[in-house]
């Protein structure tokens, strides 16, 4: 059914879709452990620029490519969403260094686990793509990710909240209260992510 | 004149904005009386979560049309541009909440006030899109919300001014400052749906 | 070779190119002098509102137009994106004088030179578009673009990571946190434009 270019975009998709998911492990394991270590956000920003060099390749081929599996647009929103999710990790990371924090909070460690979780759907959602027939199991990663999404919200909202009650240095708060609004950015992207496929879905129903 | 799927999307576009200045004069009313309820946060996201829907029922049916009424890419912007104001009223109704602020200053009133005229606007530009004949009135409402827009600008920046030279406690200022350039960015959200709107007018004149 | 409408095209963006440099090196100026007096404020704004005016007349000329040098979305972005440049510059100058800093650091005096560098490799790639014998020139001012983007970067995270070593008070921490990210804003805008030209070249090679 399918024609070699077609295969490709699925191919470089599952790529980007894996390296998310490596580094969003490795992201929750270091947010864990508190160890912003200069090789750790160095390797951080190494899984960055792979990411990037994937996120070239889409839009090179699709350049070169007349038929493509769904709408071009569309390929353009899933590997910059994708690419988007990543970019937030790093920067999170490296701003943990720059702040020199070396035991994230709670909800820090929350947030890390649910954009781990949210990854992985996104992965099963993208590797079910390139399968019409899997395309209940393709919607039900994306509803699992709007649900992660929810999740997301409620534990920035919480953790903001009980900072501003709690916390009393200033300084304190404008470090937290930026890396909680970006941790939960990239669960946003996640959702982003996730409605392009269900656009691409419903279009090719 | 019209086809049935091309007075659907006028239909869906008066109900985004008919809902847009219901939220927008609610969201006044609880800015105005410094009523950060948790009910009324509940009420301003179920506004919300109503407007999702507008927007994914203007997503589907674009889908699932092969003719409409205008490019397709500007009513995809129309839909998401108005889905962001919403989504900027109840962030910041929800801040306000988590800030714990009884007493909103005058300049968030202000601010309430211009954003809930320029929906006004916003709804008589959209009524009236679907008539050329009505082509220079939908222009002087976009006209006015970009004219609002720069009022917006204004407030904000003395606001801020204010905030900075008044104000001594460091996290009153976060605060209040985020509070302003959201209220600010609901505006400028406003004027990227007129600008889309301006851009149909010019294409379809 | 070229048709009156494509000259046209080429004829805007340069003109949008020279009011960026000419824009990119009055904002250093007034950046290493500190001189945000209500004058240069202003004059910032005018060359702000002069890039409106160019942006929209890329806008109406792609709606009356039906052949184009290459694809509408590109010169919309093309557009767009330099019109961010200019808005940030702007953004940033304001918030000085709002601030009443009157003596900038050396990080923003940097980020200042990096901009107007990096503004000056985008007029040379702007200006040598419209010959397709120019594309390695083209393609060497958007590496290196690229690379006065890292550049920006690290001196952004340089600058953040002093500031809050050094700075013990939050009210400065807020104002000059917020100047490091919009300058360095500012870079990624160019090279967003850069990406977009180097997608041009790739699409009509």
């Amino acid at each position: 059914m399918l024609i070699p270019k077609e295969v490709k975009f699925f191919d470089l998709f599952d790529k980007q879709a894996e390296n998310l998911v490596l580094s969003a492990d490795f992201y929750k394991k270091i947010i864990d452990e508190g160890a912003f270590t200069p090789e750790n956000v160095r390797a951080m920003h190494e899984k960055e620029h792979y990411g990037d060099e994937l996120t070239h390749t889409v839009i090179n081929t699709l350049n070169e490519t007349f038929i493509t599996p769904f709408d071009r647009e569309d390929i353009m929103a899933l590997a910059n969403h994708m690419d988007d999710i990543l970019d937030a990790m790093y920067m999170i990371t490296n701003r943990f260094a720059l702040y020199k924090i070396t035991n994230p909070s709670e909800p820090s460690k929350k947030l890390a686990d649910i954009l781990a979780r949210a990854t992985k759907s996104l992965q099963k959602a993208i590797n079910t793509l390139r399968n019409k027939k899997s395309m209940k199991e393709t919607l039900m990663q994306c509803v699992e990710i709007n649900r992660l999404e929810n999740e997301a919200d409620v534990v920035r909202d919480e953790a903001i909240s009980s900072l501003f009650e709690k916390e009393k240095d200033p300084i304190a708060i404008i470090k937290h209260k930026e890396l909680y609004e970006e941790a939960e950015n990239a669960v946003d992207f996640c959702e982003h992510t996730a409605a392009v496929i269900e656009s691409i879905l419903v279009k090719n129903n």
